[in-house]
């Protein structure tokens, strides 16, 4: 598959690299063509490829325009503005995986959550930026190395998946079970379940300063019987 | 041990009801000393406890002075009211267990948390409210029945807590271990882990609508050494 990824931070440059491990052709895209990270990432993984040449880079317009299903993994602060960059035109309906998390780090001490509890998620106002593309919330509870390999984590453990298109949440499912290795996953129902995932964020960096590391995610355990 | 409770609720009625069964003398206070759901508590209590006089009622206030302990119980948004009722001299420098959350009812579909996420707490306006107090933050993140009966849920699973002063959490933890049966506490450092425990509500909720029930909770799992 093509597949495009904005965004050229550690989140993008693993889940671009994961990718193309697994054989598909990926574009890192960022604000420039050249951007130094992406140039790096491409050129690492052309030497690492059995497949030379699928491991791109380009603007976030040229990503956008490539995939077949687009990742939105820049911080969430950038979220709106880079979806602006790459064109809704060049998105289309496709599948656009949002990885986003909407937290601010202006106060000094701990980051926040810059988006009032409950009442709208980072994923529904990209949803609204791009209103024809299929939004759909995924991989934001956990860090990136965890993302692509849940089994750094010890156990069967859960990621969660919301959005509003039933087939696009069933083709990403799959996408999360073949190429990443998920086995449960919760599906949260239409795209406001991502005002939970988003919320949960201030748990888990809670939780990261306690445990003194982000490899970590939750197990949902249920009643007996 | 004499135990206050502020609010005869689900919550308010649940712990209460565990902890006269643990053979402590429990008052639960309300608005008005003949509040018909705190009458009706003690009368069933009174006849299957092996104590009978163990459940009391009153008001607000009686109950924050009858208890060497005082659990806030109420429903988040009449917290700090409630708090004024019970006076805080009545309180003073005792451990005030907050099992809050800031909930809103306000919107139709889900219920929302009316508190901006990340930086404040309800947990931590307690104790803005009660300055002398020792506000401890736990229980929240799960139903009554759970609370008070962890092996409700299959397996081993965690409960968090949070507050400023060590010794209070200290004996706060035994409690939870000795009367209520919870093994793993996650202490997530001072009051201001409170906001992590209150924004994981809305996971918890959203939860609740895919599981069918209330009666689950969270494990942490971590990375393989």
């Amino acid at each position: 598959m093509k597949i495009g990824i904005l965004g050229t931070g550690i989140v993008g440059t693993t889940i671009g690299g994961k990718l193309v491990e697994r054989g598909h052709e990926v574009m890192l895209g960022s604000r420039t063509a050249d951007n130094a990270k992406a140039t790096a990432w491409a050129e690492r993984l052309a030497t690492q490829s059995a497949q030379p040449g699928s491991a791109k880079h380009g603007t976030f317009a040229d990503a956008a325009a490539f995939g077949d299903i687009v990742f939105l993994c820049t911080a969430g602060s950038a979220a709106l503005e880079v979806l602006r960059l790459a064109k809704a035109d060049n998105i289309g309906g496709k599948i656009l995986v949002d990885l986003t998390n909407p937290l601010s780090f202006s106060v000094k001490s701990t980051p926040t959550l810059y988006i009032s509890g409950g009442v709208n998620s980072l994923a529904e106002q990209i949803q609204k930026a791009v209103p024809a593309a299929r939004v759909v919330k995924t991989l934001n509870t956990v860090t990136a190395d965890v993302m692509v390999n849940p089994s750094l984590v010890a156990g069967d453990h859960d990621m969660f998946i919301a959005g509003n298109d039933e087939r696009a949440k069933a083709q990403v499912k799959t996408l999360l079970h073949e190429e990443f290795g998920w086995n449960t996953l919760y599906d949260l129902g239409d795209l406001s379940g991502a005002r939970a995932m988003e919320g949960y964020l201030l748990l888990w960096l809670r939780l990261w300063g306690t445990l003194g590391t982000p490899n970590f995610n939750l197990k949902i355990l249920r009643s007996i019987s």
